[in-house]
Formats: structure tokens, C-alpha cells, sequence
């Protein structure tokens, strides 16, 4: 497991390092990356409808207040070239006119920070390692942006219990390499793991590939601490695993993309470390096929489960032909990953070859392959996680991460791939079917208008219908909030207005995000 | 492990029978019920200091309203002998004086009633099973009873995902058996399964001993329905595994003990039923001993663990000595049950007698046993699960139910011990040590002022000092609100008491309850 999240992370990193957004990025290529992101559209001007909310200008006397609150070197970045990477987002598609980056240590500083804004009326955008991919972690105009980053202090690990508390700044892989010491691992696993902060996973509630076993961070965290609007410090940082003493507060937290107030430490649950990991890479005729053999996987495999991933062919496509990856297996119309994690190893081997042994018997699957060691499980899990990285190569990706019922889960691809036809270079659909989460992305060698009214909102009409979700785990951010009625009833949006006014009522909190304008 | 949890429920529903508390209590037994529970004091008479709220009176036309809305036969309950039970709790602590039962069936019915009381400020008190411990479940003055019982529609369950949709009503016992059915189990597991409604186990966070395996209910559940104070039907049924879309409202009503919507449906995942269930009963020296076992169990039996329990040896003694129970082992210090479920009965076997082995060898447990068939489980499981119906035959018993870090765990057992001497029959220790869960028991001959005033408030001092929770799972109720701040701070409350105010600003729903007057 543990080699395998190394290539994962460090696939990552050297694609993020392609596109110029790792911070220990070298000078030598600092000039290209700025070109590069000065490419990057304004989302003001892309979206000219947009308007500004009354919040205050920031003046130079205001800057100087932040630099008396944090003295000491690159707290408070103004300058323009320093503020390009906080600006853009990850995708590329978002980019705001922040001038003001400030880098508080410490949750009394956080506060400081909030009472001024909250006082002089400062937007304020939150950021994390900016690694979503809905344009929640960049200002849409010229928000103040406070960034986490150097709050990456990780406070305590109760080995036995599992608890780990830290702050919000902390890189996940970090949290993962640090708990990995003393056999436990964090609940979540994402590609971003290499940058992104875990206030920001709190934030976005954040999935991934674990969530199968682990359950999602509603279940996982036990404790957090946040600071609302007007600098109060919400102190919710239980450390038990069980407190039924009032409303559960940290819940809100969780999932509202920094629009209720700044997560500053958290307290997770960190499940044991599996001593072993076999994973199984299967070629299947139809997605018939592939429900069947989630249910038989359940039912046989069940507690050492730890990951069922699908990808369909054009998906496998993309990765063999964009970035020459060989496939371990011949050509399939889908394909699964089968991971399992348990405690021994032999009882593991007999579990995953007896189960794969009756899915080959009965015909279920077709061909497949089962890693024998961490360099095969690297590469399989390759094919897999570089999907979206392949994808770019094409030119422009429309991404959909959805949750669908599991009998229409794959009527969606075939649908829009009827109803584009060969007006997209591909439309391809892979994802956590374990979870009922289905990536849906199409490409065309550039940004088409065509192609984009043929998706949308025939996307989200459709999604609806079906009562699934148009937001799986990316959430809602900058670019989806306006489809929330798509997933949620007016009442269920009314409420959460209410509680955003009840929390921050001159709305200084991440504003233009999640959810709609009135 | 399907005939172990048919005993346990067999055993609450027999201790129910003879507490008078089971809706189908034969009529020859009537009179005798009813004797038996005016002899609890009246709540309002018991604490003067309470003062009703300034809610309306009912009139006969009231009545007539609400018959017109709920026609049919027992919906509306207005004879004060029907109306005993729903007004007294099941630790007969606590009586109300309501003069109104009202039975919906429907989401639409419990909305119209809500309307009315709303507008007419009727104070309601929401009731599921009735089988809570704080006292949260019945009212404390004339508070109308909005009863769940005919609320039990299972709606659909989807057997592929686990998903289960049904009405807050269903039993949990009964939704256990229909699940299983579809080779899946409700994620919780408790004595009161018999009885108490799924939509009371989401308003209480219910826990139970399948929280250490499957995590809390803020995990399984994905959806949920509520209607709020004013009627308003707040829809959140979400049958998906991930739906990022929006802040996650319905965490705030698990837990909320009633105060701030009643729950009408939910959509629940159930985990994968096991093939295999074993159970082991050791004893141990120390409590030291208890953690280094349960250390080694997540390491050795990891996945498979689905159980860790303890007791010392008072709580055993007292399950001997007042039941007749036989103990399967010499008496020790400490006794813990370790349960694993599994899809391979070989597999389990061979890690748990290796894990057994080993700790025999280097002396950590010093006896135990291995129950070979169900009739020796629901044995073992009874010594565990009847602590707290033996404990009732000394007297009275002083009931408390916290979390505790875990290195402070034992020592509030002891400390309490040296603390009341021999004003008290025993003091008592058990619980879920592996959620950190201790339920601290004391009993006397009858309610004694003076033991009283020595448990509390040095008992909630000792946990707010360690920053344990006062109640890991049974809610404040009416019980213990006042004592929120030992595990709750300030600023936590007041935002609570802002969200009570959004969601219920007239405060007609579950008054006197969760959270402290102002």
C-alpha cells in the first residue's frame, strides 16, 4: 500500500510540476509558469454577468494592519507575481485579482485576521492547497486570500485509540506518512494527496479511494475547530469517538466549502494499516458484468475490500494512447480494479484467487491479471488514477463527477456519447463504482461551444431525473453552484441560506460559491 | 451472529414485559401497570424550580382539530390510562402530564400537526419507541406526544448499494430482520432493539456495539427527511454514498434529540452481513492488561473485529449474583468479550486462536473461553448485556454513560469507588472500551440524597477535567442538559442555541430538553 500511495502522490506532483503550480517550483522556470498562467482567462471577464458584492477596497493602511498582525517574512504577500498561483486554480479554468495573500500560524491569528474583515467588510477566500477542481479555492474578484499553509502543525496521535489532531494546513500525505508510523493510515486517500491541506478535505468532504471501507470524513472526524465570520472561535475539538452532548456542530463544517466559517484543527480517526495489499486488474464483456461482480466481491471478498474502480474502454484508450502506458491485459469493453487490504496475507491470496477463480469459471471475466508486486500494483493503479491527466492531452475536458443508482450508472456515458457523437474527440466514464460515483468526461481539441450547449444542462436534467447527485465529491465551488437545485430541494437550499446568514451575515465567506445567488 | 442478536432482543423485550412497558402487555395486567407507574413522581412535581413554558392550552376543539386531521381508529389519544406509558420513561425517572397522543402516519400529517401547534404554540414532545435514558423522550409538563409508531413503511431497499429507505417508525429489530434477509445488517446494533424506532436512534445518535466496527450514524446515514417546527418538509433524501452539493443539513438532526425537526424518513447504509461470528470471554489481571488487548486485537484481528467489550469484576459479580448467571471462566479483575465477523469461517478461526494463543503465552489473559455454538454466545453476550438489568435489583442505580480518553478510562471507576466507600451497594465499570465508552454504574438500597451529592457534580468535574464527553450516547435529554459545559464550550452552545432559534424561533418542539436555559 504504502509504495503504492508514493507513485500516486508522486504522479501528481510531476504533473502538477508540469503544469507550474508546486510552490518549490525552480526559479529557472518561474518566468514560463507565469506566462503560462497569465494565459488563464479573469473569471470576472469570462463571466461578465458576474457583479461584485459590496465589500470594501483594500487600502494601503489596511495592508499595514495585516502586517503589524503578522510580522515576520512572506506572511503578507501584495506582490502581483507572488499572488498568481493563490489566483488560479488548478484546472486552469478559474482566476481572480486577489492582491492580498495572508498566512496566518495560528487560530488567534485567524480570528485577528476575521474580526478586521468581518469589521471593514472584507470578502475573504479561503485556500487550502488549491487543489479543487470546482473553482471554490480561488477569489472571483479580488477577495482577500487566507491561505492555511503554515498552519501545518500536527498537535497529537493517540496510537491506540487511533486519534490523530492537527491543523488545518497539514498536507495530507504528510498526515499519512506521519500516522504510517504507528500502523495507522488516514481514512481518506486522494491524488492531490501531495499538496492538498486537510482543512481543505474537511472543507469539500472530500472522497477518494478509501471511503469504500473508511466511510466518509462525516463519520471520520471526531473533533474540529473553526473560526466563524466575526473571528469567534468555535471550539467543537472533541477527541472521543462518542459525544452526544448537543447538536453535532462540526457536521456544518464538513462540506461547506469555507462559507460558514475557517476550519483552523481537526481530530480524525485513523483506521489500522493493512499488513497486506493484492490487487486484481479484470478485463469484463458488459457493465452487467461489472455490477455483478461488485455484488460477488461484497459478498466474498467483504471485509477485506478496500477499493472496486472501473474504467470503461475508451477510458483504458486514453491512457495507452495519450500517455503509452501498456495495458497488462487485452482489449475489454470495461475493466475493474479489485483491491484488498487485510491483516494476513495468506488468508488474503486464498479469499481474492478463490473469488477470482469462480468469476472465471462462470464467465464473468473475461482475462485479467492479479499484481505480484508493488511495481505492478503501480502501474495498474496508474492506468486508473492518469485518466484524468490523459485526458488533458486531447485539448479541452468538460469533467462531471457524479453519484448515480448504481442500474442507471453507466446509461449516462452511452447516452451523451449518442448525443455528442463526433462532435467530442471521446466521452469516457470511469470512477469509484464502489460508491456510486461516476467520472463522466468528455474532450474536444479545444473549448466548443456546440459541444458544451449539447452537455449542458442536459447533464444535470438527466442526473436529476434519477435522483442522483451533479456533485459526487468535487462539490459545488465557483463553477456548479448555480445546478444545486438539480440535487437539492428549494427547502434544503432555503435552509442552508438561513444558516449561511445565521453564521456570516455580511456574507464576507468565501462569497460566489456553493450556493446560488437569490 | 443473527440467533446471538435474537437472544439480546429477546432479553430486552422480557425485561420490557416486566417493566410494563410493552404496547402488547396483556389486559389482565393493565391495572397492575398502571399502579406501578403513577408511582413515578410527576417531573414537575419532582423539580419545582421548573417553570412551563409559555406554551397554549388544549381545548376540546383543539382535540377535535386533530381528530379531524388523523381520522380512524387510536390515532388520537386523549384517555389518561392510554396515555401512562408515552408520558413515563423507560427508567421510570421521569412523567409527564400530557393529555394528547397523536399517531401520523404520513410526512403530510406530522406537517399539518406541526402547523397547527406552531401556529397555536402547542409544545411538542416527538416520540419514538420511548426507550431512552435521559429522559428525552417524554414530556415534562402537558407537551402534546407526536408518536412515530405508525410510521413504519420500509420504502425500498436497494441490495446491490445496501441502501435502505424507510419511515422514522420501523423498529430497528424489524428493519434488522428485513435486511437480512438481503444478506446485509442495520450499521447498529442495540439491547432496545425491540422496541426503539430507527427515527429516535438518528435524534439520539444512537451507538450500540457495532459503532466500533461500522462507525457512527453520521456515516451510514445518507438521507433523511424532517419536518420542521413551522411544517415545513425539509427533504434531504439522498439514497447516494457521495453527494457533495450543498452544505450536509441532515447531520444536524441526528443528534438533536427532536429540538430542531421531527425526522419522518431516512435512507440508511447497511453494511455486508457476515458469514461467520466468533466469540471469545477472557479474563485479565488489570485494566493495563485490557489495553494492551485491545492494542494487539486491531493489529491481529483488524478487519474481522467487530466487537471489544469489557467488564471489571463487580459488573460480572452483580450479573452472578442478582440473575443467577453462571460465569464460563474463574473470577478475575477483568473480563473482556472480543467478537469477530467475517466471510471465512477457517480464516477467522485460525486468526483468532493464533491471537489467543499468543496472548496466553506471554500472560496477558489468563483464562478464557470460546463459545463453540449460539447457545454459549447469547451466554457470553448475556454476562455483557444484562450488567444493566441486574444492576436494577440492588435498588436504585446512579447511572452514568461517558467517554474517556482511554489511558484515564478506568481510573474514574476506582476514584468514585474510594469516593462513596460503603454509603454505596457497588460502584460498577463497563462498556465499549474500544469507542472509549465507559458506563459507570452505582447502586443503593433506594435513592439516597447523600451518595447522590457524592457522584455528582465531582463525576462531571473528573470528566470535563480529562475532556471526556458526560454522555458518549445517550443524549442530555431532560437529565443532563445542564451539565453541557463540561463537554461543550461557550461559544459551541451559544451557536447551538442560534440554530435552535432558526429552526424552531416559538421553541415548541422537545422543550426542556438538550440544551440549558438561558
Amino acid at each position: 500500500m504504502h509504495s503504492c500511495q508514493l507513485i500516486r502522490s508522486h504522479i501528481v506532483r510531476k504533473l502538477w510540476r508540469k503544469l507550474g503550480l508546486v510552490s518549490s517550483a525552480v526559479s529557472s522556470r518561474e518566468a514560463h509558469i507565469t506566462n503560462t498562467l497569465r494565459a488563464v482567462e479573469l473569471t470576472s471577464v469570462r463571466y461578465p454577468y458576474l457583479k461584485r458584492g459590496n465589500y470594501s477596497k483594500l487600502t494601503d493602511q489596511d495592508v499595514a494592519q495585516f502586517e503589524r498582525l503578522l510580522p515576520g517574512e512572506q506572511r503578507v504577500l501584495t506582490d502581483p507575481s507572488d499572488l498568481e498561483g493563490y489566483n488560479t486554480d488548478w484546472l486552469k479554468i478559474c482566476r481572480g485579482i486577489s492582491q492580498l495573500v495572508l498566512k496566518p500560524k495560528t487560530t488567534e491569528e485567524v480570528s485577528d485576521i476575521l474580526k478586521i474583515c468581518n469589521e471593514k467588510k472584507f470578502a475573504v477566500n479561503p485556500q487550502g492547497g488549491n487543489t479543487g477542481l470546482v473553482g471554490g479555492s480561488v477569489p472571483v474578484f479580488d477577495e482577500i486570500i487566507l491561505s492555511t499553509s503554515l498552519m501545518n502543525n500536527i498537535i497529537s496521535l493517540d496510537a491506540l485509540s487511533g486519534i490523530l489532531t492537527c491543523q488545518a494546513g497539514c498536507i495530507l500525505g504528510n498526515l499519512n506518512d506521519h500516522v504510517s508510523q504507528h500502523n495507522l493510515i488516514m481514512p481518506l486517500d486522494l491524488g492531490a494527496k501531495g499538496s492538498c491541506h486537510i482543512g481543505g478535505n474537511l472543507a469539500t468532504n472530500a472522497g477518494g479511494i478509501r471511503l469504500l471501507r473508511y466511510g466518509s470524513l462525516h463519520g471520520s472526524v471526531l473533533g474540529l475547530e473553526a473560526v466563524l465570520a466575526n473571528g469567534e472561535i468555535l471550539d467543537c475539538m472533541s477527541t472521543l469517538r462518542k459525544d452526544n452532548t448537543g447538536y453535532d456542530l462540526k457536521q456544518l463544517f464538513i462540506g461547506s466549502e469555507g462559507a460558514l466559517g475557517i476550519i483552523t484543527k481537526a481530530a480524525i480517526l485513523c483506521p489500522q494499516k493493512s499488513n497486506t495489499v493484492n490487487l486484481a486488474f479484470l478485463g469484463l464483456d458488459s457493465f452487467n458484468d461489472v455490477l455483478d461482480v461488485f455484488r460477488d466481491s461484497k459478498k466474498h471478498l467483504s471485509e477485506i475490500l478496500s477499493a472496486f474502480e472501473f474504467l470503461d474502454s475508451e477510458s483504458l484508450k486514453v491512457c495507452t494512447s495519450n500517455l503509452q502506458l501498456a495495458s497488462p491485459i487485452a482489449q475489454h469493453p470495461f475493466y475493474i480494479l479489485i483491491e484488498t487490504s487485510g491483516s494476513n496475507g495468506t488468508h488474503d491470496e486464498e479469499k481474492l484467487t478463490q473469488f477470482l477463480e469462480t468469476l472465471m469459471t462462470v464467465g464473468k471475466v473475461k482475462d485479467g491479471t492479479v499484481a505480484v508486486d508493488d511495481k505492478q500494483m503501480q502501474h495498474i493503479w496508474g492506468l486508473r488514477e492518469r485518466v484524468a491527466e490523459a485526458l488533458l492531452h486531447d485539448g479541452y475536458c468538460y469533467k462531471y463527477d457524479v453519484s448515480l443508482p448504481l442500474h442507471d450508472f453507466y446509461n449516462l456515458v452511452l447516452d451523451m456519447r449518442s448525443r455528442v457523437g463526433h462532435k467530442a474527440t471521446r466521452v469516457v466514464g470511469y470512477g469509484h463504482v464502489g460508491d456510486g460515483n461516476l467520472h463522466l468526461n468528455i474532450t474536444s481539441p479545444s473549448y466548443d461551444e456546440e459541444v458544451a450547449s449539447l452537455i449542458e444542462p442536459f447533464v444535470y436534467d438527466w442526473i436529476a431525473e434519477r435522483r442522483g447527485s451533479i456533485s459526487a465529491e468535487h462539490g459545488l465551488g465557483f463553477k456548479k453552484r448555480h445546478y444545486i437545485y438539480h440535487s437539492k430541494s428549494r427547502s434544503a437550499v432555503a435552509a442552508m441560506k438561513a444558516i449561511k446568514h445565521l453564521f456570516d451575515p455580511n456574507g464576507i465567506l468565501n462569497p460566489y460559491k456553493t450556493l446560488p445567488d437569490d
